[in-house]
């Protein structure tokens, strides 16, 4: 069974569902939103993921394994396995574009189908959506505090399994960053591709200095140089003693990197260094533990650093490892519907998203209101997926056109948002309309 | 490419310091060793993810569109990508036994192999290892909490990735949990799948115990009712109500499920009403949020709770969503090497861990020594490869092993590291002999 396609990376609890609404015949057509309840520490959402979930919907299949596996388990009605051998998603798929900026409670992706088939991508759904929105929300904060600085994701083997490490890379550049260390990323997604050396590299030799010039020949153009397995400035001026014998053969040494200690004092020296030895082109990364705090205050820093390479920060969320998202059914069968008990509270019926903008482009608010409303500013939610069939083919060049969405949205964010410590919640309200259905749906009789 | 097998899937640096290293011939005899450093907040770590590591290892491979992708990207040579085409593994690995409590420093997988092929695996058994121990020490902790009561992964939605959530399950059954929610964990491991109903299902009902009904009747054997969509004490009723209707068709409810508010006193509230519906054999099952901590207050508090439902939490091991793990070259043409800059010291040289224990089973303590030494205890690192092949054909069984082989190492960990917080550090020493050669190689005269 392909992991990226198989229909059991599902909980089991949708296809027991699923079983007793083929059985019913509640097969009306039912409305789910996937949205994210506000986050601490997270200001706005970048939402990404969209084309690896349109793709996983168009392939949906139950293949013979799938059904051998369904039929030894124990769970399920021999009719009901037989009928999934047929299964295909046929629905429609409203979403917010890959890139846009946005918050708490707005429907990011929005499933009108026939009810089973909105309950079984329920898991995958989210799965897949949750891990590549919360990545690209941590490494916008990154490319925001980073500022005109490159920022690169070095990340994937602290990313948790092999999806998540491809899907950083990706989701890293969505956001703004200039390239991944993952191939795979490179190879699927076109993300470019980068990278320097390892420790392990300068250690295979006897010493530092014929560690650099091996590597610079062997890739001459591309040579960035690991400074710190021993001693930093020491390697640094083993830096400009191999840049020297290099420069003959016309090999530039663009950059060095700089894995431990303290990256600004390390940072400052290297510069002389390099400059004294007349690198002044040469290029300071650092990397090691870093995150949008430690960015921000290395840029505050003036620390002479031209790029970032950060990984297992960003590739893991890890202040905010996981968001508060929900995949819910607000609609069934011409009726809104919502989850009423404590603690939980839930917006009905299908909805929209308006959002306002200053004369300048600055955006002023959102209003979440209910799809059939026209309402003030522009809609967010756009038909992605009709019958079963993308409207738009994705693929080549999708990546770019949501890395540029994304750029346009965090320069339109307003401050109090953009901060890493957000100042204020972004003015989201509720349209009258989606008001009163709630307060219908709470009193216990839908409309 | 296969996201599973397909070798792109790892930094970019590996295949360029490959390049370099054929180039000059460098292909004699590597040690790279993948080890942990101290994390917070944990008293031991589980090793896993071995049998997915030997299984990569093994159908590693080059072909036709990893090799295009190669030519194409501008960062290699013709005659490299051309020799990466014949590319297998033909090492030794030896390892911990998946299952295995282990401590900080001590290798969990030791690769021998030629430089380059000890280089290339880096990313992705990293990528594969740090997860799958990242979990299972997450796991093993919520094990602990839970004492005898019955725990069970949820988590696959808000795991990071597919693969994730996949392994998430295997990570959490080898840790001692009963069963996943996540089909393809079961389909592809065995382990048990286990599931209630999602909110949705009793909203696309007009009536709670409507939905409970054909639920029941759907699943006869397999009854968990979720009654906590609109009010739990009276989802606890209507399933006494629905109960008595199910009794003359000899469907039992077997449990039911709370997934909000405060947990106990709900528990408390429903485990009277069930009783005095003559429902005592019902089991309440409860989930939102729950952690180790959680679970240990709801134990210690007496809660009338048979079992924990755990998610985000654990899919993420949201407290510590990373470990500092490492994968060092620490010996290469027969010397010792190891990274000597500051901050982070390395224990240099091919290594073997040893346990001793008390008459009782009980451990004292490890000493890391060098491979060729003979010291007291038992010697942890087992050969598992030998020349790219497995000495043990995996598979089968092997899940089960390593539960039986994790829950035996839980009951031998001294109390204070058993502790959910860590009253002392698990002593681990190294022998005279590990210590001369350290000492050795950071004076820069490896041995």
């Amino acid at each position: 069974m392909d992991l990226e396609r198989t229909p059991l990376l599902t909980d089991l609890y949708e296809l027991t569902m699923l079983q007793t609404y083929y059985e019913h015949g509640m097969t009306g057509e039912a409305v789910f939103e996937l949205f994210f309840r506000a986050a601490p520490h997270r200001g706005f959402f970048v939402a990404a993921g969209l084309e690896q979930a349109l793709d996983w919907l168009t392939g949906l299949r139950f293949g013979d394994e799938e059904l051998a596996w369904m039929r030894d388990s124990g769970h399920f009605s021999a009719e009901f396995v037989e009928r999934m051998a047929g299964f295909r998603f046929t629905g429609e798929v409203r979403a917010l574009p890959e890139g846009t900026v946005f918050f708490a409670e707005e429907p990011v992706l929005q499933i009108t189908a026939p009810l089973p088939e909105g309950q079984l991508v329920e898991s995958r759904l989210m799965n897949i959506v949750h891990y590549q929105t919360l990545i690209a929300t941590k490494a916008a904060r990154c490319r925001l505090a980073a500022g005109d600085r490159r920022v690169v994701d070095f990340g994937m083997r602290r990313a948790h399994g092999g999806e998540a490490g491809l899907w950083a890379g990706r989701a890293c550049h969505l956001a703004g960053f200039e390239a991944t260390a993952t191939c795979l990323a490179s190879a699927r997604y076109g993300v470019p591709a980068t990278g320097t050396m390892a420790h392990a590299f300068i250690l295979a030799h006897d010493d530092e200095a014929e560690a650099f010039e091996r590597f610079a020949r062997s890739h001459p153009h591309n040579v960035v140089l690991l400074i710190d397995t021993y001693d930093v400035e020491a390697g640094a001026r083993k830096v400009v003693e191999v840049a020297r014998r290099l420069r003959p053969e016309g090999i530039p040494v663009r950059g060095v990197r700089i894995d431990s200690g303290d990256l600004a004092a390390h940072a400052r020296k290297v510069r002389r260094i390099l400059d004294a030895g007349g690198l002044q082109e040469t290029r300071i990364l650092v990397s090691g533990g870093l995150d949008e705090h430690r960015i921000a205050r290395l840029v505050a820093d003036g620390a002479p650093i031209d790029g970032f390479g950060v990984g297992s920060q960003v590739d893991t969320s890890a202040d905010v490892p996981f968001l508060d998202s929900a995949y819910k059914l607000h609609e069934f069968s011409g009726r809104a519907r919502g989850k009423r008990s404590e603690g939980k509270t839930d917006l009905p019926g299908r909805k929209q998203v308006f959002r306002e903008q200053d004369a300048d482009g600055r955006w002023r608010g959102d209003t979440i209101g209910l799809a059939d409303e026209s309402l003030p500013g522009e809609a967010l939610l756009a038909p992605v997926m009709q019958g079963g069939e993308r409207v738009d083919p994705g693929g080549e060049g999708s990546l770019e056109r949501a890395r540029a969405h994304c750029a346009d949205g965090l320069r339109r964010l307003p401050e109090a948002q953009r901060a890493l410590k957000p100042k204020a919640d972004y003015p989201v309200s509720l349209s009258p309309a989606l008001r009163a259905l709630r307060e219908q749906v709470a009193g216990g009789a839908a409309g």
